[in-house]
């Protein structure tokens, strides 16, 4: 399966590769420590109920399309949608559910038709299709498309349900799949996926990002103090909270921008927005140009992700441990060193 | 007291004046149909205790300064933020309180300073103040400047409480009288002094103005046609709703701007921002130089404002009726042939 071209049958050998991530990030090698799929069979981690509790789950995956990529999933972001999703806090879950939605891993197989990637490319993925012919879709914005695809919890276009990165592999269209540059480590560019280019996004239009001084919202004085003095703020919390306390740290034409899903329905005040023409708006994730540029970005800069690396065994506990606010700052499950 | 130049003494002979409006607007006769003021004394209709029942009440006026003008009330609108006030549903409410902020009159005295009106002028006023220096200010966005005057429930440079146009005289800075034109009838004016520029204002930037069709809410099917349809919406209700069925309604990027002041906290979901890129965000009123673009417009393409007249004896009665929806469309005071 190893080198470009038409894959007859499109039977991935995958099964029968063994390996490991070597230090040296020698890319063609990395495979996985155990078998991850026998046909089109894999492994993930599913929710079976509300309870949001993972636990080993076999499915299969669809065949490789022509413009299509199998990929072996390496590592897998922890993002608190997530655990939103597995306990059915928003939109239906549909059971079982295998979450994860910033997906990294290395090509094993490629559709005829596919230009873009090659065996062996290290990719990434977020949301995984759209309708290509709406307003949103047309303007590059096609992760507000009505008829986008979600990487897990919604159906793919052949009627399946789409199933997330806690799993052993995942079959994408080349449109969807991101190039992981060579210079950065795959599970550094996990939390980019979703996570990154979701505060990416909304902050592009502005053009003084990042942080000088920091603003601890429980010390009052410095919340005081840091009245009417904020152009934006970005809003990460995906938990119920006041918005009157950070609306007051906005200037005139000031906004929230809200990217953090909350389960439950939040309160505002008309007057704060009205006598200071405030505004709260939402933004989600960003489109896959944004998401592509961002990694870019990241890779030509040297920067890094402050993350937490974890086996899959210890996913149930990461969700705990993530609810109560016990992470810095990013859990990444090492899919590929986990025994599924 | 006619006729333009100094002020000696300032004492306005207003109050020996008689007469009415009449039929072919000779400005020059509009005069109150009763005694309006002995020296700088007036009859305002105020609340005295959250019942928000209006009665009448005297207070002085303070001197006419050299950049200062008088003049007594003609008209004045009635606005469902003067009901809140009244009932200090909004802001603290310190009674008495005479509201209204739709407020026209005619020129009796001007100070020694004031070039840009003279006596017999026709004027309005809605804010009276700011501080000159702030952003807000200097970007001719006054409203929004944080030591705006409001017209009544506030208190003015000199510590005295401001009071509004439920009465029969006002003295205002130049700086915040704006000029009607000849073409358009003082009643007329009125309800574009608050509800029209706060329409205006935050419209101006959408190029596409103006109804085509109407939508009407209680319709489930057309509401439903209706879904992803629309880029903006001008929210005016003043009372608590539900903003999921009109967030339904935008296009992606679309914004829902709130003008109608709400006594308590609404409700909204992250995910219908979030999902659609969605704006709540909130406008107040319109700058000086707005609302004086918006009467040289309606005067110019000689628009009509929908209104209801009626006398200050029966304000407590418009109120009521407001609050049921049983007005088309705006209340206007004939303040200069009511008997205060």
């Amino acid at each position: 399966m190893r080198g470009r071209g038409r894959v007859p049958g499109r039977k991935s050998n995958l099964g029968s590769q063994k390996g490991k991530v070597n230090d040296e990030r020698q890319r063609t090698e990395v495979v996985a420590s155990t078998e991850l799929m026998e046909g089109r069979s894999v492994v993930g981690w599913a929710a079976r109920d509300p309870s949001g509790l993972l636990s080993p789950y076999h499915f299969s995956l669809r065949e490789t399309g022509p413009e299509e990529v199998l990929f072996k999933i390496l590592f897998c972001g922890i993002d608190h949608t997530d655990l939103h999703q597995c306990r059915n806090q928003i939109h239906s879950a549909n059971y079982p559910l295998v979450p994860g939605h910033e997906v990294v891993g290395e090509v094993v197989e490629v559709g005829s038709e596919v230009k873009k990637f090659k065996v062996g490319d290290i990719v990434g993925v977020g949301i995984i299709g759209c309708c290509g012919n709406c307003l949103s879709c047309k303007s590059n914005m096609e992760q507000y498309c009505n008829k986008r695809i979600l990487t897990y919890n919604d159906t793919y276009k052949d009627g399946t349900p789409t199933q997330g990165g806690f799993s052993s592999a995942m079959v994408a269209h080349q449109n969807f799949v991101l190039r992981i540059p060579e210079k950065l480590a795959p599970e550094q560019a996990v939390p980019l996926l979703c996570a990154g280019v979701t505060a990416f996004s909304p902050l592009k239009p502005f053009s003084d990002c990042g942080a000088d001084v920091f603003l601890v919202s429980s010390n009052e004085a410095e919340m005081q103090r840091a009245t009417s003095s904020l152009d934006y703020i970005l809003d990460t919390i995906p938990a119920v909270h006041p918005m009157e306390p950070y609306l007051s740290l906005l200037k005139v034409d000031g906004k929230i921008i809200l990217v953090g899903a909350v389960a439950k329905p939040q309160q505002f005040s008309s007057l704060d927005l009205i006598l200071g023409k405030k505004t709260i708006c939402g933004s989600l994730i960003g489109s896959i140009g944004e998401t592509q540029e961002l990694l870019d970005f990241w890779a030509e800069k040297g920067l890094k992700s402050m993350i937490e690396v974890v086996k899959m065994d210890y996913v149930n506990k990461a969700f705990e441990r993530m609810e109560c606010n016990d992470v810095r700052y990013r859990f990444v499950l090492d899919i590929a060193s986990s025994d599924l």
